[in-house]
């Protein structure tokens, strides 16, 4: 099974990363999910557990009709109930039903689950765990068994759980996969426990038949430390989620453990070229599950080699190893230099060549552009997040920013009224601008106040420049900027736009709402007509 | 120096911390963190660097005016410059003034570092190291010692790394802080670096007059494994920051550490008292650096201890030890249960009895409410974050919610108008509500248009309940909810408010956002009313 070197990763995102608070996928949006996990390598894809969740039937009949191209996906299950057979459980037909070759059943491990939880006896856990795996394997499924709460129960009452592992064993399970079902283990134990297990269940990493797995969750911040101990004591199947998912505190983040594994550790997860999409993945897969992605997250974070401190910019400009761990380009993303109050001039410098604009050190429009970033940011604007308003900043500084178009004024007017039915809601805004001389007067309705400015505005704009009709917003945020002072507070609103192929990011304050999108929204079409036009192409 | 068994915290959330994508702290806002960690019982608090930081500088002397109650503020700084006196470096009086006992220094591990970054000799940084620290002892200053990019250093040249570690330790500092300053190392790695260096400087735990400490980053997320790695081998200071703020992925976040080390390892942090305020602390300071806290973090996180999923919410409830890694009241956390699409009864169930309200498994009631739950999911609205709107909801399904008032409908209006000086905004609101049977039509201003409709609903309103007048919003969040339609997507708006004492999270959704944050104000102010009435006294 196991070629010498290999780690197999198995994805749960679909079943234990929805879990997480916050997550709730549709048919569609698993279907994408597994389909993106598909194509970034990973060899096995627990799609759910058929029988426990209709959502989850469907998915698998789905995948029938139209198969992944290299992953095995995955049915999850329980073990039979107590005192049945299980040809006859109806869970288990279900598993049966979603037609896949491998399936993954779940045991009690801890003596304390079977007698308080199961409320039957040791003896007959161990039966449920034979007898489960020998019908699925007489149904000509290959089994993953994953020993539920085994540290905690292999603290509690190692002789018990062995016998589990050995039931499961016997019965023709292929992987034996450890969980750390609440995540209280930390690593050093984890190393201690799976050394135990190698040696007393006699299983040798790569040539025996049937090998170890790991599933952690990371409820003590050491998910993917505890992953790679299992790992390093022989370990070869890790279990994970896409971004670290999952209930409580979210599962082991294979956008870490993969990178840490094959470029820090010399095993073979994927191959290079799916290592360089997993950036890509990462931010995709928050996106299908509507997350912000995690910034800050370890290889696949916008900030992972970002630098803001003066000293670390002109360092790693000489010498990019002596600041970063890896090279960013392994795995798909990018060093960005992070425009800040305590920016010194080589950041400007430097995020100014990245906008394709050289500019001198001794320019005076330099320090101009640090000066007014300092004042911006003192009154609750911040460009880190929203580099295509600090690159318009820029090009304003620098004489090089085109006026397409002037504001004269807007006015926004919503109405709500209950009628006898349904309450109706109305918005309607009106704009005055100048554009090329000529004063353009629009109204335009929307479902809400911001949807009726960006209408009047596009309006007045889109004979002028046709290509604002191809722009669309990708995401809209709002926060306030000092809570205390409640909805009267000064607001801040980053707008996402994009045309389809560029993303760009634009924001606004005001404590008028409506002000700050309205700036944001303005910024954005500005920014989208420099991407198309020749301005900034004559300025590289 | 060190009584067995116990761990130094090192805290340097007010200086690497405050290195995050993100945060920018003022001077008020560094004194209320300082002041909030030295009352958690950590017992060194790095405050900044004097001399390179005008804004450190004033922190510093305000500390002097009205010093912590226990902690011990630590200064930081380089060493001295190549080539010149320890005694004349502007940075080295800049650190001297600034009045503390102990003092950070750090130095260059890595060979690459000296050549490359420094342009000096190997040999010049050995005597930087030593001449800085020599120096300050000489001023009656006490030294802990930071070896910069320790592991990577060690890696590439031992002897050289090993020789700045003895210049530093010859010359008088207390303590040797290894830092993986890149983040790349691993436990394993860490674990045997550590070992060697122990053994090879003859440094023993706990007795020695010079002791060990380690500072670790989370690129590869592992900065908390990483430093429980070297407390096993005998380090006895950790350094590292509240929820983990720091540069690219963050630092050690010391929220997990603390309760793995203490609760897990047997080692002493704080004491038990100070241990159950670290849950408060960690959000208090997320609020103070204006970042939203992680819901997801290990220990102090809100969905920490959350149960969504059937199974478990009835298993944790007949035993918490059998789902939960540790009791959450240890470090002044708490279990929740979750409300969501997947819930069962037994969720809806739980929840109600939180609320003070009994329910029965077989009441109409009850599934009523599962019922009403998942339709308004399907719409949009997201409950998990919302229990005051959640509760709302319960107590209408059950008719026990009163009903203070009803809308009739609301009008705002926006003006924008560019003047020949500053551009003018205005948010003028209309409201029409009947309260005790009486029509009320207010009006009112505000600097947008969600504060203007408050505040007409506010007049409104408080003659009957004058309550009110206590009532502030402390939050105010919003998401787009289909990423794809732009402006005109739903909206989904999340208002906390506060009463001085509680604070509750209400929600609305609606493509018209002010649509949606009318609901939320709406609810907000009728669970607030709702906290001070009889109703829900006589419900329990």
């Amino acid at each position: 099974m196991c070629a010498s070197n290999r780690i197999w990763i198995y994805d749960t995102t679909l079943r234990d990363g929805a879990q997480r608070e916050g997550i709730a996928l549709s048919l569609e949006d698993k279907l994408k999910i597994a389909r993106q996990v598909d194509q970034m390598g990973i060899p096995f894809i627990e799609g759910g557990w058929p029988g426990a969740n209709p959502k989850d039937v469907q998915f698998f009949w789905k995948l029938q009709e139209e198969p992944l191209t290299q992953a095995e996906v995955v049915a999850f299950c329980s073990t039979r109930r107590p005192n049945k057979i299980a040809a006859e459980d109806p869970l288990l037909k279900a598993i049966l039903a979603a037609g896949t070759r491998w399936v993954t059943i779940f045991g009690k491990s801890w003596d304390l689950h079977v007698t308080e939880g199961l409320k039957t006896t040791l003896e007959e856990n161990l039966k449920m765990i034979a007898d489960t795996i020998e019908y699925l394997l007489s149904q000509g499924r290959r089994v993953i068994y994953d020993a539920e709460h085994w540290f905690d129960g292999y603290k509690q009452n190692p002789d018990y759980a062995l016998k589990t592992l050995k039931a499961a064993k016997n019965a023709g399970a292929e992987w034996l996969v450890l969980c750390d079902t609440n995540g209280g283990t930390l690593p050093h134990d984890i190393s201690q426990i799976v050394q135990d297990v190698a040696r007393k269940l006699e299983i040798k990493p790569d040539t025996d038949s049937v090998q170890l797995g790991i599933h952690t969750h990371n409820d003590s911040g050491t998910a993917v430390a505890n992953g790679l101990a299992g790992v390093i004591e022989g370990v070869r199947m890790v279990q994970g989620t896409i971004n670290g998912y999952g209930e409580r505190c979210g599962n082991a983040n294979l956008c870490t453990l993969i990178p840490n594994l094959q470029l820090k550790m010399g095993y073979d997860c994927l191959t290079e070229n799916q290592l360089i999409q997993l950036t890509k993945s990462s931010r995709l897969i928050s996106e299908i599950v509507n997350l912000a992605p995690d910034d800050h997250a370890p290889f696949v974070g916008r900030s992972a080699f970002a630098h803001k401190g003066g000293i670390h910019v002109s360092a790693v400009q000489k010498n990019p190893l002596t600041y970063e761990h890896i090279k960013p380009e392994e795995i798909g993303n990018e060093r960005r230099i992070v425009i800040s109050e305590q920016s010194g001039l080589s950041n400007v410098l430097s995020k100014a060549k990245t906008f394709g604009i050289e500019l001198n050190k001794d320019d005076i429009a330099c320090r101009n552009i640090l000066e007014k970033i300092k004042e911006l940011e003192h009154e609750g604007y911040q460009f880190e997040a929203a580099e295509a308003s600090f690159e318009l900043l820029m090009r304003q500084a620098l004489g090089q920013r085109e006026i397409l178009f002037q504001l004269q004024g807007f006015q926004v007017h919503c109405d709500r009224l209950y009628g006898e039915g349904m309450p109706y809601t109305n918005a309607l805004a009106t704009i005055k601008v100048t554009v090329n001389g000529e004063d353009r007067l629009e109204v335009a309705e929307g479902n809400g106040p911001v949807s009726a400015l960006d209408s009047a505005l596009r309006k007045a704009l889109v004979n002028f420049y046709p290509k604002i009709a191809e722009f669309h917003l990708t995401d809209y945020k709002v926060r306030i900027l000092d809570g205390g002072s409640g909805t009267s507070a000064n607001t801040r609103v980053l707008i996402e736009s994009s045309n389809g192929k560029e993303r760009w990011t634009t924001l606004g304050v005001s404590p008028n709402i409506l002000e700050a999108s309205y700036q944001a929204v303005v910024e954005g079409i500005e920014y989208g007509l420099l991407l198309n036009s020749a301005i900034k192409e004559t300025v590289k």
